[in-house]
């Protein structure tokens, strides 16, 4: 397999340091120029303390060196010692780098509730930043995962005025995932040269119809961080907000963001199809997107996608139940691109052992509310034996 | 078995007509005398024909005779032609009873989009009022279930000045289960003598901390109804809503709903045991909800359970996913009494194989914000592959 490009500038690395058994377990993003970072947070009333941390040393300083993270334990509700602990990894990680200037964020992902095994983690750092490398994506990526059964890559590359711009990201996710909030750990980086406010624009935009737009379980989780790196060594013209090269640059971020997003779907813990949910008519932006969260989320949705079940029924009754008004007499429903349901009756009758509906590893739902001009894509997948299997004995 | 008892001036049936394969699929109540009736019906945007009818049906007139409910065809997504078959019911059923004056309501569950074999439940209909009598409450109640695997009866019997009164129940559950409406369908008789603004507070109060306080799988339903028919046949003392007799009379109202609604979890498709989640020390009475809702929804917390895996950071995460502000280090949280977080730390180890947290067929959820004085319950069940089974390939 050919190695993921990062861009100009930066290093990375993944090994296993002994918090998980046999897989990696510790990252590594490394620029020697500093960085200008966006980072979105979980919404989570409960935050792990490596968030506190970050948006701790955000609110003091935007320009960052590295981000180390640690797969296997979330320091999560560990109170003061957690803290300590997250502090411990950046202190020691700085002083490893020789970067006594800028800020190192750390970043956790595994079991609540546990101490970070700190010997173990204190023991495998300086490994980690021997292992520092321009070929060291896809371990990082490696080094993050928890219950995900591959590692989630996704670079671009393009030109602006004469200047090559890559953009790479790396992601995990498989379980607790649930939009409406910066969702799982995601880390991209850019070596385009971009102003902090249009990068925190860019990063807020993208986010919320590629990682705010996928669920696999509806359950938040506590550690939540999506982090958008930029050290400006493509040389670029900076890129401001108003300038049209922010739309260029916004729009290959996002096309990094929604195939990560994606792929945090299609590896949804237990899932056997990717369901693209997509809702148009609505009055408003927030409408089409609850319509289309209500349908994404529905167990009942979810266990007929499983099944090959074409059950519009239950779309209705969870578009229905979002909290949304319309009338559900102009509702249209398509499934796979076959209309189910149009001007008030029932468009198709589907003899579900001939029917090709729900049976590939990729399904449609289209839901037309007839009200206005607004849409929404949620991403989601369906949910199986192995998804309770894999979470009535979770074990990091 | 002994039979339920109905309340005086009631009689009921329950046959098998033909909607279902085998099982019974139609159910009647009816009283003689007429009933003030007090209701309360699903949230959906998407209404089921039935629930948009008695809606209406009882904006005009609050006396009725009977209620006629079939199973196996939720007649909802069915536009004009629904209406029209619930009004046929409705006014079949009012000639074979002879109530010419005064309602007769109809309630519908089971598939969604599909019409009414109308030629089988008319022919059903006589049958059905011929089998009425003061035994029918227990064949009521089996002629509306769908998937649940018994059916759920409460009666509860007291004394107020001399009289005795009788309030009995039933209802049906199992899937599509979900909190904040009038949830499902549920049927209360009794024969005390209520006045009209009384009877709909009591039931809109006993309904939120009963029916209003479960969930099986998060999926509101598009035919929830609930409803509750006096008939004044005890010739008690008219109960208002300010009589210190108004709140016995609630206090029973609400024992047979939460009889009723905890049964509804017991009976969960594919659950194998029931939570009893118990929020306090929230800030407000709503935000004890939405934290005691979130951990009773959380399909992390169900697999948890249903694995016997003492899983509390689960519990923290779900309740601050609630979108409820609070401090994580001055949570409380003990699972079946044993106390597993507080001021700030984890306060239990436990060896899971050798634990007997999670272990029996009941189990209880605490969690103490420590935040004011406010507290909610909310009932709920596992999740088992049993769901997956039975909802991947659902045919009525």
């Amino acid at each position: 397999m050919t190695k993921h490009k990062l861009p100009k500038g930066f290093q990375a690395s993944g090994i296993h340091s002994g918090v998980k058994k046999k897989r990696k377990d510790l990252s590594l993003v490394y620029s020697k120029t500093p960085c200008k970072v966006a980072a979105l947070f979980t919404k989570n009333a409960v935050k792990a303390a490596p968030v506190l941390l970050a948006e701790e040393e955000l609110a003091k300083d935007c320009h960052i060196h590295a981000v180390v993270i640690n797969s296997g334990n979330a320091n999560c509700m560990t109170g003061r010692r957690g803290l300590k602990d997250a502090g411990r990894i950046v202190s020691e990680t700085r002083k490893l780098l020789g970067a006594s200037k800028g800020t190192v964020l750390t970043s956790s992902t595994g079991i609540i509730g546990e101490f970070l095994p700190m010997k173990t983690i204190l023991k495998g750092l300086p490994k980690l930043v021997k292992k520092l490398s321009r070929d060291g994506l896809d371990d990082a990526a490696q080094g993050i995962m928890t219950t995900d059964r591959f590692a989630k890559v996704s670079v671009r590359t393009f030109e602006m005025a004469g200047k090559k711009i890559t953009i790479s990201g790396f992601t995990k996710g498989a379980g607790m995932i649930k939009p409406d909030m910066a969702t799982m750990l995601g880390y991209v980086m850019t070596d385009a040269n971009v102003s902090e406010k249009a990068l925190k624009k860019a990063l807020f935009e993208c986010n919320s119809s590629s990682f705010n737009a996928i669920t696999v379980d509806g359950d938040m989780s506590t550690n939540d961080t999506v982090m958008l790196l930029a050290n400006g060594k493509s040389g670029n013209k900076l890129i401001l907000e108003k300038d049209k090269s922010f739309n260029t640059f916004k729009g290959n971020l996002k096309a990094v963001c929604v195939d990560l997003a994606k792929m945090i779907v299609e590896d949804g813990e237990g899932a056997t199809k990717f369901i693209e949910v997509s809702v148009k008519g609505a009055h408003s932006k927030r409408d089409a997107k609850r319509v289309a969260d209500a349908i994404g989320n529905s167990l009942l949705v979810k266990c007929a996608v499983l099944g090959g079940d074409p059950n519009w029924g239950r779309i209705a009754s969870s578009a229905g139940s979002s909290g949304v008004k319309f009338d559900p007499d102009r509702m249209e429903i398509k499934l796979d691109g076959v209309t189910f349901f149009k001007v008030g009756r029932k468009a198709a009758f589907v003899d579900r052992k001939k029917s090709k509906v729900f049976k590939k590893k990729s399904v449609k739902i289209e839901v037309d509310l007839h009200a206005g001009k607004s849409e929404a894509v949620v991403y989601s997948c369906d949910i199986s034996k192995k998804y309770i299997t894999l979470n009535s004995y979770y074990t990091t």
